[in-house]
């Protein structure tokens, strides 16, 4: 596929080059510290999930320019053949801190720190962006709606209205750290490890002459895997069909998993068609329901008493249809051994090296400190950790699981009125008093010298 | 990189597969048409821009299952080994009739049809799906971008907030369709031939010990090319440092060609801007705008007199911010010879394979007609194209420089009422009468039989 076979290391904007470009004329090869964070939430949202990680550092490890990317590069005659050709034998050699993925982070904290020559640490940036932005916002997303459904099954439907195929991909991923049970997506089943499921669509259903027919040559390939679609043409006369298959299941020793919704009124359908089973002394089915969920229509089905045992959870949590994007940003804070920042209205960022600190009070999350990266403060975890130095991975690979219950616990940790799903409070996030202090001396420093003021 | 070596016959809904198996079970190898269409307008939208052909067609030749797939689909022994083996020789041998790129397409038309043995056309429907979905939004958003620019360059800035890195590389291709006049994507520039542009990130700026001699180190290096990203610090006092660099520059017999604002009040600062330029002899250097635009704040700065030639456009275009995804389904229409259709509340689908008509009137577009595909309508062009025939493309790949004339013609040609940019009128689409009768005979004939009405 033309999309797959592509070196990555293009996949930027171009002023990333222009700018290394400039860079290297000017012979700037000193390391510098590259932040990424974000600056703002999203209407209704309180915490981000950390996650993403483990591609930014497969990314760097395999970072590389190949002949074709650099014959591309020449075309235009922008680039001097010595810059080229520093880029032909260009590996990132810099170190990565970073929180690791499944904990939680709040705005303005550092997610990750590059510090690496500057022009590896830019040339990076809008890989780095693209990947955490994606799997942070997939991940809280998916979180959302695992707290709304207080325990039942989530799975991910989402992969065909995805934005692309990367980030169909990804949303596998994504959504089993932020809790879900697994996915349809049988790609993310086999890069992933992450269960897969699915049964049946309408056209399933329409193929065949009757419904029942379809039910039952559906329950004949697959005699313990059934899980029969009934919305096809009406509801509740699909259900009382899906008694009548299962009945018959039953007889050969077998058993009906479930019946799917898919459109109309869940909950009140929902209650129908749990009744129908019931009476047929069905009382194992389950029922799974499908089309248009995300957190705010899992909580008022729920609310409305729907009798709904698993979700299937498709577009609004696979665009994070509410908020597609968060305000994330990787901004230079240290080039050399000077701390910098910039002061665009509305946008300032944080000097220097950092380090986030998270305190807990009785096992529950209390409030975080931005510190500079050796500032201490007591009696707080300190929560980024080095990942890579000097271009080589620090530790092994993380276990899906392992980061997945990670975040389950962290949640857990989080006072209610932090993570609720509208309206959340704002979680204490502070300065490190050192941090501050330096902030403030760069500040002056810089609006004496830019703006004249003193 | 990980994702990017994988074969992707398995990004797909499980679904798909188990279908399949019981399709192969009960010997169900007839053809079957699917018709893929957008069932509702998101909010604000009165129009689809076709975009995404090529990659399906692409897709579609090269469909087929390596013994990677194949072994992960052995794995939890849901499969038969006859049905295995039969994928393990499968290719798309179906049918393909679409409308081409570039022209526009309402609420319920078929965009494309797949004809094919059921087990085909099922399996390749989420791909199918996805890689639609994605290009028609990004397109259409940016038409409107476009429209709302009246003139004005555009170039895409969204690659690092895009939902990952497949929908980072194909926005630039979408925006480019939709009229932009290129994008900061280098890999999109080299796999698409889209021109891209870039010059300098706030990092520059703030790597040096002044913003002066970033300005001037970046001019050097650049001195035909160079655009000043202004607002770092303060933008008027970046204006002014931006005119000493200028002038500089035309000293030496080169001319700054722009300056960019990224921040603040964007029509008042840019005016501000113009003057500063004006008043020093620099009236040909332009102002670039860039942060936070989309067709409807470039409608609001333009508004207010803002004197901006280009704007950066990103994020809210790149994920199509208010609407990051179409009700797009793939519906079974037909199978062997029977017409099909399922009812599902507010749901519904039209039967049996289909062509989409349009009529001009006074060269504009004055309605559409969804008919069955033999049915002819007097007066207006047929928009579906067959474009795969048994498996292989029929007539050569479509230059984009055509596809995007063939838009930028046809949105011209569409009345204001239904592209304005907020509650446009509805144009109007009609069933063609063959296409209606059949219609309802079908609903009759499956309530009859499903629902016991008569």
């Amino acid at each position: 596929m033309e999309t797959e076979a592509q070196n990555l290391a293009l996949l930027s904007d171009r002023y990333e080059f222009t700018m290394a470009a400039a860079y290297f004329k000017n012979k700037m090869l000193a390391p510098a510290t590259f932040s990424l964070f974000i600056r703002e939430y999203p209407e209704n949202r309180g915490y981000f999930v950390s996650a993403g990680l483990e591609r930014v550092l497969h990314f760097l490890e395999e970072f590389h320019f190949n002949q074709e990317d650099l014959d591309y590069l020449n075309q235009d005659g922008d680039f001097s053949d010595d810059f080229l050709h520093h880029l032909s034998g260009m590996r990132f050699t810099g170190d990565v801190h970073a929180i690791p993925e499944g904990r939680l982070f709040f705005k303005d904290e550092p997610v990750l720190e590059v510090t690496a020559p500057i022009i590896e640490g830019q040339l990076v940036e809008t890989f780095v962006i693209n990947a955490i932005n994606l799997q942070v916002s997939l991940a809280t997303k998916a979180s959302r709606c695992v707290q709304a459904a207080q325990g039942r099954r989530l799975v991910d439907f989402s992969l065909r209205r995805a934005q692309g195929t990367d980030a169909g991909l990804q949303l596998g991923r994504a959504s089993f750290i932020g809790g879900f049970a697994g996915t349809s997506n049988l790609l993310a089943g086999k890069v992933y490890g992450v269960p897969t499921s699915g049964t049946m669509a309408h056209s399933f259903v329409t193929s065949f002459s009757e419904e029942i027919d379809a039910f039952h040559a559906f329950a004949e390939t697959f005699p313990d895997n059934t899980v029969l679609l009934i919305d096809t043409y009406d509801t509740i006369q699909g259900a009382h069909k899906a008694v009548e298959v299962g009945k018959k299941m039953a007889e050969k020793g077998h058993q009906l998993r479930g019946v799917r919704l898919d459109s109309g009124d869940m909950a009140e359908l929902s209650k129908d068609v749990r009744k129908i089973f019931d009476d047929a002394g069905l009382k194992d089915v389950k029922i799974f329901a499908s089309g248009g969920f995300d957190e705010f229509k899992i909580t008022d089905v729920l609310e409305r008493g729907a009798e709904i045992d698993a979700f299937g959870v498709g577009t609004k949590m696979g665009v994070s249809a509410d908020a597609p994007y968060t305000d994330i940003a990787y901004k230079l804070v240290q080039y050399e051994d000077r701390p910098v920042l910039k002061l665009s209205s509305g946008k300032k960022t944080l000097v220097a090296p950092k380090q986030v600190f998270r305190k807990r009070e009785n096992g529950r999350l209390s409030g975080d400190w931005i510190a500079l990266r050796e500032e201490k403060i007591e009696g707080a975890d300190a929560l980024m950790k080095p990942v890579m130095r000097e271009g080589k991975r620090l530790g092994d690979k993380e276990e899906l699981a392992e980061i997945r219950e990670r975040l389950s616990d962290e949640i857990n940790r989080l006072d209610e009125r932090y993570r609720r799903l509208k309206d959340p409070a704002e979680y204490p996030v502070d300065l490190g008093p050192e941090l501050e202090k330096l902030q403030k001396e760069v500040i002056h420093e810089v609006k004496e010298k830019e703006l004249g003021e003193s």
